[in-house]
């Protein structure tokens, strides 16, 4: 029915209307066909909200007051609330305010794994584990699209360097692929049903991903068979004849000479010079018209299309919920935290990230936010008029005029001072402006009964097409809480990023909280959290390792190269390379604590059969045996006996899991023959795999509190 | 109790500690005592919105980001509800969020009278009528001061002018002070108990008021038993001697030189050479500490102070609450609306206010608004993703450098053309540029179903320290709505203002929607109404006339004279006038149409005695004939027999009422003596005068539905 009426539609189409169609009239729309009723299709940017309104062929935002936005917390704080209600929440807004603003897809979610921390884009992706992205991304992509948007799930595949994105080749085996990078996408398609892809900029083993029929044609259309759209990341097409073969359906791009595009002009020419056949046309446009039958905007659910809506109370409590379960308490040693800030207390607020905004940046991420709540608001918002909040920067953001010779993206101590000379220009030196800064933070830290030091990143880092040189802090932060720390022991950290940084405090400082790009409520999260208004219940969806030279991509593989970087670390990605190495990191996968405790008893570890295949039922009590409500996220690692070349264990479920004080739950997760199985490359598919295998159930993926074995056979697939 | 209380730190309070305590030692604050406990007093602006955070001794905002707050309706706006419950809600977020901002004394609210439309900071006072406004600034100061916080009501008196307001000496006799301009100020004192008043700039009867013995030692403290705080405007002080004496208890300013305030050094000095009694120093602390008793700022129950909040989601729904019932509709033809926009219509919005944000305007009433929903925001959020929602302009607000030389105060389209020379930089001239802007919104405005312009006036009009010259929209609006109505005679038009417009189409056009300053939720309000989500209940609480020329104030008293203004006009302000006049003005006081329709039934007036006093019980029926809810305010004036020299007829009681559609409901109102006095010159006080009276009830100043007569004779007082 559905593919008749498509069948339909194409017979009416002219050639030029169907090239219409498959590639960018506009920045981020389609031609539509208004003789048949078609409209152009709107997109937009991006994860965290959507973009400010485009002009339509000139690259800039049009400036008027009606698109500001619900600002969402990063899908990185997304994933540290290990919580799937949540991500489908977060989708829900995200594609609820899409359709309000009158767009039909929406480029979001990003979902690349976390191969280095210092891609530059990794606050916009998940994790580095391809189990956590699985659940998460599927509801999100139900949220989303439960408007009648689309989902763009993104970067397909392997976009986990921005350095070089157009041109670099990402070499990587087979069996990385599928058990690392593949996952989420195909999740993605077969479980979350997701309308769209985009595909990624860099080269897959040899070709670009926008015109790979290995990737686009075999993977992705034959073995996934995925029916939706797949559209070019902007100006990712470089061939008219590849890209025509390939299953990519839609070209867009940054240039506005639309009818130059690979897709456009040349390509009508080509079909109708005999080069290239019209059906791999119409294949496209099929594509793109079961995609608006879906969204309904054609055919005859076109009166039903959901409408939308934006800047909703209740989006507002939706990102604030999501802020919550996001940040992570680190460490809390002396129960620093909670906070006891009584009225009459002086309460000192320090560092730049505390009163920063940074919804503003990041590249296609960046947003207009309707509002967003600084820490330092959050924090004087809860503690009312009675209590006296000060701040004081701490550190110097230099001007871009004393920046403009300065790599901040190699930002360290020694970089600034070379630039002295540069920054002279207000009088001062960037150095001297940097000591007041610091002598007025630790003046006003011993003045106070409370002192907060809030920084770590922001979007000149945490940025598209740019990726950090090292995990350092930068503007002189490290030298700043050393002093606080000095002065004023019990001082809290607080870390405002969007991805893991050095912290050579971090022994000394009893308190630390982390926290993503929080959305536009953050402030009031991270402020909630600090008073003990909410109790932290976050976990890290990525090892927080010391530096980067701890990371495999670095010393087995290579990152950052602009030609080809070679994943040779293989599957050993994240805790599956640290936990086998027994690397010493600073916090380790699927840490976060509570400021209650939880205690694990009783697992039991039951082999069952459903539907003639093999399960394992896998159940534990947990108990808060703490004085606070809470939230728990139980992990379930599965480590092989045979460890060759393999990863010590693998995440393979997780239950968040909310108690009263003093309250037990039972908790119990099915684990499948796929969490047995590793990919074999000669059958081309994953294979359970015989023997022992260890069930470890912990609080992080080096903190297992209960453990047993169970002996696996599996039957010949 | 208390009063020993103060009288025992008084004790202990050096000279310098006394004098530090009555000037400001900041920007917005005084000198504490930290000897003895006593805190600084933290005042801030404003009426709509506590202000940004100001440095303490110099002129800019802080800066930070903490200081984003609730932007709140104008009292223009809160006064068009008539509705007393929302005047207290406005009033609460005010004083909640002060607390929350860690302020004791908000700067608010304004409500001089309404003398003419052109003063500048009209926006900022509710009406022309003392007695609406007494009825709504009672509960708007005990929604202030239930959190804590003082309210300060400001102007006292009479500053009903911007022009050289420092200096301008305000004659007005005897009569027409008490029954028009002080009224307001003598129900915030016996009925609202405001903790502070601020004293203004202008000279009245020839003597500054913040050094005026009869306005504040007399009026204030001695008829009215004032026993708060007299505040200064901010550099209201101009001798020691005379402030020292009058009733003003503190003294602030806009100079950084605190110390050499009248009332700091030099008064110091003073009472050390023994020319000024310490004692006078004496009663303004005294008047200071009984408010920081009364504010918990000091005593007993310092710990139980309050303390606030801000940017809540209670205080975002209060204020679009207010906003709904603030705006009018005065005019709406052959139903044009509430707007039918359906699935697929297009929508064109013109107008540069549609998309303008006015929260950062003003003088001392602009804040860091947390955010604005523009009018086009809330169109386009209402109607959501499946309406086209266009924006044009249609006219052209000049650059700043355009505008040097053009006193848009003055705005017309002769003062418009005569710049054309200097505004050419951009290649083009303003007049060029004006008519491709008209051009573009009449082409718009043709290729769509639905036509809402949304213009009027800004912060450029509507503005601290300078009065209008003249009542005309500017920017060539009239000539856009001309054109626009001329193509769509459907063309809605919403005027976004601080004061009443000239409307030389309001003959034309079909539907007028009319919204003052209408805070942060403002757009989602106006789009409410539009789409008839909300209907309408505003109603004007000053009369709309044709042009400036129809007011009494510059017919027959002067206005905007840089030395001396005569309100020979008396008594006979705003429809007391044109009523009496029978002036043929464009909408009448109390006017405000609704999507439903009432009417008024079975008047009764009874005379009753109570408590040995004769009042008159007023009531009737108003029914709902219409097919919505709705609202209306029912209006009861007062007609004496005997009108010699007197207005036709006077407001004497309101209520506001819901009604479901078919619904009847009765109201019932009980006036009293004093509804039936005059200020008696002789006797000094208000006098009851016997005769017949018309008791009128209707829906505006001009719409009497219902009349009817009684005979009163009162007793010798």
């Amino acid at each position: 029915m559905q593919e008749t009426y498509i069948e339909e539609i194409l017979k009416e189409l002219t050639l030029e209307e169907k090239i219409g169609m498959i590639h960018g009239a506009g920045l981020f729309r389609t031609e539509g066909v208004e003789r048949l009723s078609i409209p152009p299709l709107y997109m937009s940017d991006g994860p965290m909200g959507v973009r400010a309104e485009f002009a339509d062929n000139e690259w800039r935002n049009v400036g008027t007051t009606e698109d500001y936005v619900t600002y969402l917390p990063c899908n990185s704080a997304i994933a540290s609330t290990w919580n799937r209600d949540l991500a489908k929440k977060a989708g829900k807004v995200l594609g609820e305010e899409a359709r309000g603003r009158g767009k039909d897809v929406i480029l979001a979610p990003g979902i690349n794994i976390k191969r280095s921390p210092l891609c530059g884009r990794n606050f916009e992706y998940m994790s580095e584990d391809p189990g956590l992205i699985e659940e998460l991304v599927v509801p999100m992509i139900e949220g989303i699209q439960e408007n009648d948007v689309a989902a763009c799930v993104k970067h397909f595949a392997a976009n986990s360097q921005e350095t070089e994105r157009l041109w670099v080749d990402t070499i990587i085996d087979e069996a990385a692929l599928e058990e690392i990078y593949f996952p989420g996408f195909q999740a993605a398609v077969e479980k979350g049903h997701t309308l769209a892809l985009m595909g990624a900029y860099n080269l897959l083993n040899g070709e670009h991903c926008c015109m790979s029929k290995s990737l686009l044609n075999e993977k992705l259309r034959k073995d996934w068979a995925f029916d939706g759209v797949v559209i070019s990341d902007w100006g990712a097409v470089h061939d008219t004849k590849l890209a025509a073969e390939s299953g990519l359906d839609l070209e867009m791009d940054v240039k506005y000479q639309f009818d130059e595009q690979y897709m456009a002009d040349p390509l009508l020419k080509a079909v109708k010079d005999g080069e290239i056949e019209e059906s791999l046309v119409d294949e496209k446009v099929r594509n793109i018209l079961r995609m608006m039958l879906r969204l309904k905007m054609i055919g005859p659910e076109r009166k039903h299309r959901k409408t939308g809506a934006y800047n909703t109370e209740e989006h507002r409590r939706a990102v604030l919920d999501v802020a919550r379960e996001s940040m992570i308490l680190l460490k809390n040693e002396d129960q620093v935290l909670p906070l006891q800030a009584e009225s009459g207390c002086k309460v000192a607020v320090i560092g730049v990230n505390a009163a920063a905004i940074h919804s503003n940046g990041g590249g296609s991420a960046e947003i207009k936010a309707l509002y967003e709540i600084s820490p330092l608001m959050g924090i004087k918002k809860l503690l009312g008029g009675n209590v006296k909040v000060s701040y004081a920067p701490g550190y110097v953001i230099p001007d871009k005029k004393e920046t403009s010779e300065i790599n901040w993206q190699a930002a360290s101590t020694e970089t600034a001072e070379n630039t002295e000379k540069e920054s002279t220009v207000s009088g001062r030196t960037l150095d001297e402006k940097q000591q007041e800064a610091l002598a007025e933070a630790v003046a006003l830290a011993k003045a106070s009964d409370i002192v907060i030091f809030v920084g770590g990143l922001n979007h000149d880092f945490d940025v598209e097409g740019l990726d950090r040189v090292n995990m350092k802090l930068p503007y002189g932060q490290d030298e700043v809480i050393d002093a606080l720390l000095k002065a004023v022991p019990d001082t809290v950290v607080c870390m405002y990023a969007g991805a893991p940084v050095e912290m050579p405090w971090a022994e000394k400082a009893k308190a630390i909280l982390w926290s993503y790009y929080a959305g536009m409520e953050g402030g009031t999260a991270l402020a909630e959290i600090l008073s003990g208004k909410v109790n932290p219940s976050g976990k890290l969806a990525e090892t927080f390792i010391r530096d980067a030279s701890q990371c495999p991509a670095h010393t087995i593989g290579t990152f950052g190269k602009k030609d080809r970087v070679e994943y040779r670390e293989g599957v050993m990605v994240g805790y599956r390379y640290y936990d086998t190495k027994k690397t010493d990191v600073l916090f380790p996968f699927g840490h976060g604590l509570s400021y209650t405790a939880f205690t694990y008893n009783d697992l039991e570890i039951i082999r069952q059969q459903e539907n003639g295949r093999q399960t394992v039922k896998v159940s534990c009590s947990v108990t808060n045996t703490g004085e606070h409500a809470g939230k728990e996220t139980v992990q379930i690692y599965v480590a092989p006996e045979q460890k060759k070349d393999r990863p010590v264990h693998e995440l393979k479920a997780f239950e968040k899991v909310r108690l009263d004080a003093g309250e037990t739950k039972r908790i119990c997760v099915i684990l499948e023959e796929r969490d047995f199985s590793r990919y074999d490359t000669d059958k081309k598919m994953p294979v359970p795999v015989n023997g022992t295998y260890e069930i470890q159930v912990g609080a992080s993926s080096t903190d297992i509190c209960l453990c047993g074995k169970i002996d696996l056979f599996f039957a010949e697939g």
